[in-house]
């Protein structure tokens, strides 16, 4: 194997889980001349039709990015085609793949990887213009993070197909003599997997069923959220690259795009041929294919995430934090926090503070960020949908106190981005009609509680009837903060205790954090662990008496 | 650990998947004495209350058992409640079983096998008398076979335990600083599992799904077939002693009984509390459980088996192997053939045969062993189900020629027994709408095909719509038994080749057979591979910045 050493690396730290990045964080890492280049390779794609994927039979084109940034149409169109030809062709494909060995695909998928990094500047641009997200998140987001991501399922996907013998001899003592068979046995791939990308990481959330379908032997078509095809657009044309480069049939991997007002998802959801789906997204779409029988299905929906202030050392760190959490992507990542649930009075370090003395501290850390102008930009990003930013200025019709109102964030590069800052609402225990529902974007509630008990039961059952992805909880009292990981781990949400400095519990890290339990109505998936991976193929021993 | 060798052994044993046996399979390995005692025992426990299980809270009891050889009824009556009070009792059991440590599990459950070791005499007695299998099988399946599987599924679960590290310092070097995470990975249980037993193998297909269930950190509710109760009644009266003796909740583990005319399995199903549902039984029913949303569901249902006859050595040898398949248990396993695909003209060591002398061949074979007095009753054992008697003497309504007709078994030792010998019908290759469907019992068709090339073809295609759990392929030729293979695998079939002798088609042995493969319509698990363990508990990583 060309790539053996990456792959046992990758095996290691996915078991160990400490600190592992095969891809470098940092743009530095990959050269600074690519920036530019980088961003002149994207703005060529700009008002043109998309010629790089190599798939074939493509007979029409679609096409309706808009920028975040500039609030302009990206004007690209993609090649795109009758669910029909993406199945015939990923069946044809699927023929061919299934045959090599898992030594073989596990080396051509990291060979995309490696092809997929000389491009981390553009996909970093096509993400920027696309999602919303500022540079920085753009880059690390889709290139590097989503690069360790695709390797971890590679490595776990490998590892889940080496579980057993090849080929055993079985021997049975039967007195006399010993009965002997020859045993084989198979890891058979389902067939063809469907990947269902989202619009704000639209890399990042779809690489991971991707690389684990192919690992595993399964073909793969990608349907991408047509508000943000470009950066996996040009991820899928790499690979493609690279598969013709090793003489593999390029329909391994294709993107199928499609047009909002005539999506094929549920086509291709429903078709007989499609065995594995990975979904990112709504609930109620996510819901509906949980619902599809005959599928092994993948999901990460909405849920909504709290955090839970029982006492703390340094208040102003502590809500310094919370307020980057918020900030980051104007709250559009599915790991940002969004019910913070504050009692009435919290020890810190300086004394106790009201409810209101912290929701007061809480709104200056917030604003704090977003009218700084180098930070703001920066840390906010844009907002990748309208109905995000129609969301956030709407808010005033729940009803609630608006502690910190939502502005503008002043762009010097994009005058005309899409932005909104955090919008802070106060709100009682009682008000479960408001926060028991996810409100996508830069939205926080400030929940007023009796307790840490009351909080922590709050959680609890947001958690389970809606789901949760993360939960950040702040406590100074050791026996207090094992209670707490009891009770939220008994709903699988896993808990970020007392994150200060530059660590944000939004942050989850390849071969380290898993990524949404699957416990909870968040998603049925993980990224990754071993069912995420031993489930898109199936084992099959043959025998056979030896003589 | 007390039983680390033994668990050490079970998972060299689970990869390597050479012969292993914990429990060796001959009565004589346990002792003779037993024999007498354990039928004085079982025969005890006849038209009693049964009074062994220590659960609580019983305030009602069933009882509807018929003995297939005595077609007389049991008259025992088990205890029982409402859902509501097995729920709560799982419930209460839950929050102290999930925190033990996997060590303690595995050893408190290793234990749990070693007493019911000492059962085996009864629990053979108690399956002969319930699901009409002979007292050899009834001794094999439900004893040690049983209890192999089930330290198969210890092993593996514990394994699965132990993927990650429990706890590990993340350190992220951020240039001039480290940044330092203390991550915790728990695997947590999903809560209570369900386990539906079936009539035919009420301990063997009931074993892995519960200990499964329980090394993962799950309380478990065993529903029973109300018609096979008795020899899974003996198997917890003795798990939940073990978990007394233990300081254990006994609850722990249930049986949950209901009647035929008041069945409580679709109340216990939908119960929100119910996290996992291990099924086996019909395929209606099973379809049902699938499509249960939340819940995390492993199914055994009905399909059809076929043998594909190529070109054999010696054919006497080869049909001799299949009658005794056919033969076995009356063919009320769900590994038994039923779809005998044999060509016109069959290539042989004696020379070319046609399949209207295979067909005579296999007749006589089949005839012999029923007609045997010694090795008929032994072999065939009783019908379970009169559902099953109806199907076989109404068999000439299907409007097939029958070539040998069903007839009584005589039993010297119970002459009131319920028997069919197996019965042969002939049918053509276009007769799919006759050997589409399970004809569950002592039932064999042979279909005439043009060639083998027609054989496979029909094979693929009744698997992949109805499901398979075994293949039994003769050929003598290397390359097109490789291309059988590989065409059963592709609707996840296993092949079993040129089986001859003392090993059939029906043996799925423990820690070596995966037992159906999950990827046909005759189930979605596997005993056991890794994701029939993996999606019965989540992983959930706390994580915590380190000073």
């Amino acid at each position: 194997m060309k790539h053996q050493s990456i792959l046992d690396r990758a095996i290691q730290a996915n078991h160990e889980r400490s600190f592992f990045a095969q891809y470098p964080e940092h743009p530095k890492a990959y050269g600074d001349e690519g920036m530019q280049t980088g961003l002149a390779n994207v703005q060529a794609l700009y008002n043109n039709f998309y010629k790089g994927l190599l798939q074939e039979n493509m007979d029409n084109s679609v096409g309706e990015e808009v920028s975040p940034y500039t609030q302009e149409p990206l004007n690209v169109r993609y090649p795109t085609a009758n669910t029909a030809v993406f199945i015939k062709q990923a069946q044809q494909a699927f023929s061919s793949w299934k045959k090599l060995s898992k030594e073989q695909r596990a080396d051509i998928l990291i060979e995309c990887l490696e092809q997929i990094k000389t491009k981390f500047y553009e996909i970093a641009y096509a993400t920027m213009h696309t999602t919303g997200q500022s540079f920085m998140m753009s880059f690390q987001a889709s290139g590097p993070h989503s690069n360790d991501r695709a390797l971890e399922a590679i490595a776990a996907g490998y590892e889940a197909l080496n579980a057993y013998s090849d080929e055993v001899l079985w021997e049975k003592p039967m007195g006399k003599f010993n009965l002997k068979l020859k045993k084989e046995f198979h890891a058979v791939p389902r067939g063809i997997g469907l990947v269902i990308g989202c619009s704000t990481f639209p890399v990042w959330n779809t690489l991971p069923g991707a690389f684990a379908d192919l690992m595993t032997g399964n073909t793969v078509i990608i349907k991408p959220h047509p508000k943000a095809v470009l950066p996996i657009a040009i991820v899928v044309e790499e690979m493609q690259k690279v598969m013709k480069a090793n003489g593999v049939d390029i329909h391994t991997i294709q993107l199928a795009c499609d047009d909002s007002s005539k999506l094929i998802t549920k086509e291709l959801c429903e078709h007989p041929a499609i065995k594995l789906i990975d979904y990112t997204g709504g609930s109620t779409f996510g819901n509906y294919v949980e619902s599809l029988q005959g599928k092994t299905v993948f999901t990460e929906k909405a849920g909504v995430n709290s955090v839970i202030l029982d006492s703390v050392n340094k208040i102003d760190e502590v809500l310094g934090n919370l307020a980057f959490s918020v900030s980051l992507y104007s709250g559009q990542m599915c790991t940002a926090p969004q019910n913070f649930f504050i009692p009435a009075k919290v020890n810190t370090a300086e004394g106790e503070l009201s409810f209101e003395e912290i929701a007061e501290k809480f709104k200056a850390s917030v604003a704090g960020i977003a009218n700084n102008p180098k930070m703001g930009p920066g840390t906010l990003g844009a907002i990748q949908n309208e109905l995000t930013a129609a969301r956030v200025k709407n808010i005033a019709s729940l009803g609630k106190q608006v502690l910190l109102e939502s502005t503008a964030i002043a762009n010097e590069e994009f005058p005309s981005a899409r932005t909104c800052s955090p919008t802070i609402l106060v709100c009682d225990a009682s008000d479960t009609n408001v926060f028991e529902q996810e409100l996508f974007g830069p939205i926080v509630l400030l929940i007023k509680t009796t307790d840490t008990n009351q909080a922590v039961s709050l959680a609890k059952d947001m958690c389970e009837k809606h789901g949760a992805i993360t939960c950040a909880v702040y406590s100074t009292d050791t026996t207090k903060a094992e209670w707490i990981k009891e009770e939220m781990e008994s709903v699988f949400a896993p808990v970020s205790l007392n994150l200060t400095g530059f660590i944000w519990v939004n942050q989850h890290a390849a071969f380290s954090d898993f990524h949404v339990t699957g416990g909870n109505p968040a998603g049925n998936a993980t990224f990754t662990n071993s069912s995420f991976v031993d489930r898109r193929f199936v084992w099959v021993g043959h025998r056979e008496v030896i003589a």
